[in-house]
């Protein structure tokens, strides 16, 4: 259990007006106590609240299928699948006072609370911690250091097996063996592998396309390393690209290379998202960058807070996301270009070394 | 869109005095309309309801980065990241009337249509949709069939990978491109392979154990092919078995048997849980088998509705079920044995057809 940081989750929840909250996703439950377990459909939960005495108190509800969550908190409540688990967590609620609740919640367990009365108000509480997970500590840094320099030795073994006839479902499912080789435990996410027009196609599954020499190229891979996630993307050619080709590809790469320099604690990160957005638009390929600039990442591949248009509030020293600016001409070319960056007191270090050079493939 | 289901989900939601749900729950979605994404944290929902003259009305809220949903419900309501997805869902709604909520429908949106006061009331709805997808009709009984002969084929693949030096890893990350070349598309839930005393732990991860001769092995697998899920456990020996080893097996092999044996319509889902449960009691096991025996599946591996001690709900023709007793001995040995069964009109059809014997693997 991490008092320091249960510490600062009970804070940002009195900065609300809550002094109870019940976290349910189990990567911020194991954030707070180092336990980790995936529920599926069965309960779990971590009550974080105050004692009499103002001293954090926290309670972990578990079904005993479970691994045992002995000493993950101050006080482990069990139970059985033929149990119901709600009125064990309305004995653990103040009924008196407001409870947060964790966004991933879900109305199986959230409406019978509810109809238990367990709390006199139910609010989204989930910034609290969203917000501490979101500023990484020096050695969440270092973490996320690692498995970027793994991800970045993973691109060299990716563009290693582009060969004439390969498939997209081939090199993806060889990838999780080089991560393993490399020291990491697993994916990130589902790893993206594009060949031609299917990169035009940003969420593109790897399937049966099999790859002929002068395909474009798209890899958007990453691994999970002792928790803590890598997520990078590199496009190739592998053929002498034509000159529409190359400028898109330097359009991207020059929107990439454009936020990334302009990241330093205060600006926005509306302000990033727009560096880039704006050097696409001018170069007339504005319709085809379809989604927000990047994500914050940790623990998860997808953390809240988005590198947006929309997202006014200033960038903080150690937080984490990608910059993955993008055109998807439908049906003729994609190119995507990501990094992840981590932001420092006078600027942003950015955990990908892998070269951003329009680079063609030999064969 | 499946009108004769939507129809069946109006009914059975009628029946529990509500006239509209949010169904959210991505498969209960394609089963609904035949249109399926994986929306991760942003907003999905399928709202299903009567218009004035009583038929039936959809209307599907999809973010725009989602593949097109045009024509999955008679509306489509569509959005961007930066839009807010709760008064659009409003304004489809009967203010006036309740609302049944999908169970899997996260905090992170019931709170705020809550606050919008966009129903009446809320109420968990799922049961109307769970119902109509546990009886399987006779094109997805013969899915179900098609994916249990592949994981039957799959079981002759894993045991001929048994041999000494390999590990648990290396079985499991194989079995993914095996699945393909029986022609299915991935995996309905991460697969166990499980080697020696790491059998006595149920829900035991794949991990870099080396298998040694003499070891028993349990492989817990099951692929998703054409949408619907497999699911089979077998256990072998790689040496003569001990007495002691022989008798685990063969109580769990009759208490899969008995329990298969008493399928029928009427018969209820503690019944046949209880059967099985009493012969491993009977041999001085009971302590020793810790979980439920059994689960529905279907479009996803578990499926709501188990074959549990208290669940006294009759089975119906058209439902399959997992039957999956074990025992396992802390640090010594674990056994488990389990088909999918559908039930017929006078017993029950078992999907799996590799064999139950004690075998020892020539290696």
């Amino acid at each position: 259990m991490s008092e320091s940081r249960i510490e600062r989750v009970l804070r940002n929840l009195e900065s609300q007006g809550l002094e109870q909250m019940l976290v349910c996703d189990p990567m911020s439950i194991w954030y707070l106590t180092g336990y980790y377990t995936e529920p599926y459909e069965r309960f779990l939960g971590l009550l974080v609240a105050r004692d009499g005495e103002r001293r954090p108190r926290t309670v972990m509800f578990c079904n005993r299928l479970f691994p045992d969550a002995t000493g993950a908190a101050q006080k482990l409540v069990t139970f059985d699948d033929t149990d119901d688990p709600v009125p064990l967590v309305a004995a653990e609620l103040d009924g008196s006072s407001p409870l947060g609740v964790d966004k991933k919640l879900v109305a199986n367990w959230l409406l019978p609370l509810m109809d238990a009365r367990a709390a006199s108000a139910f609010r989204l509480g989930s910034w609290a911690v969203d917000a501490a997970r979101s500023v990484k500590d020096m050695r969440e840094q270092e973490l996320m250091r690692q498995a970027s320099l793994t991800n970045d030795r993973a691109m060299d073994w990716l563009a290693a097996q582009v060969r004439e006839g390969v498939t997209e479902h081939q090199i993806a499912s060889g990838l999780l063996g080089e991560y393993r080789r490399l020291g990491a435990q697993g994916h990130s996410f589902s790893p993206i592998v594009s060949f031609g027009a299917n990169a035009a196609d940003p969420h593109h599954e790897p399937d049966g396309t099999v790859f002929h020499k002068g395909d474009m190229v798209l890899f958007d891979v990453g691994c999970k390393q002792d928790a803590y996630c890598s997520d990078m993307t590199r496009t190739f050619f592998t053929a002498e690209p034509t000159a529409r080709q190359l400028e898109v590809y330097e359009t991207v790469r020059r929107a990439n290379e454009a936020a990334e320099a302009i990241v330093r604690p205060g600006v926005t990160f509306a302000q990033i998202d727009l560096t880039a957005r704006h050097i696409i638009e001018d170069a007339g390929f504005g319709p085809y960058f379809t989604h927000r600039l990047g994500h914050q990442i940790g623990l998860e591949d997808h953390e809240p807070g988005d590198v947006s248009s929309t997202h006014d509030e200033p960038v903080r020293v150690g937080q984490c996301f990608s910059i993955e600016p993008g055109i998807y001409i439908p049906g003729e070319v994609g190119v995507r270009i990501e990094d992840l960056v981590i932001v420092t007191e006078d600027g942003c270090e950015v955990l990908n070394h892998y070269s951003h050079e329009a680079t063609v493939l030999g064969l």
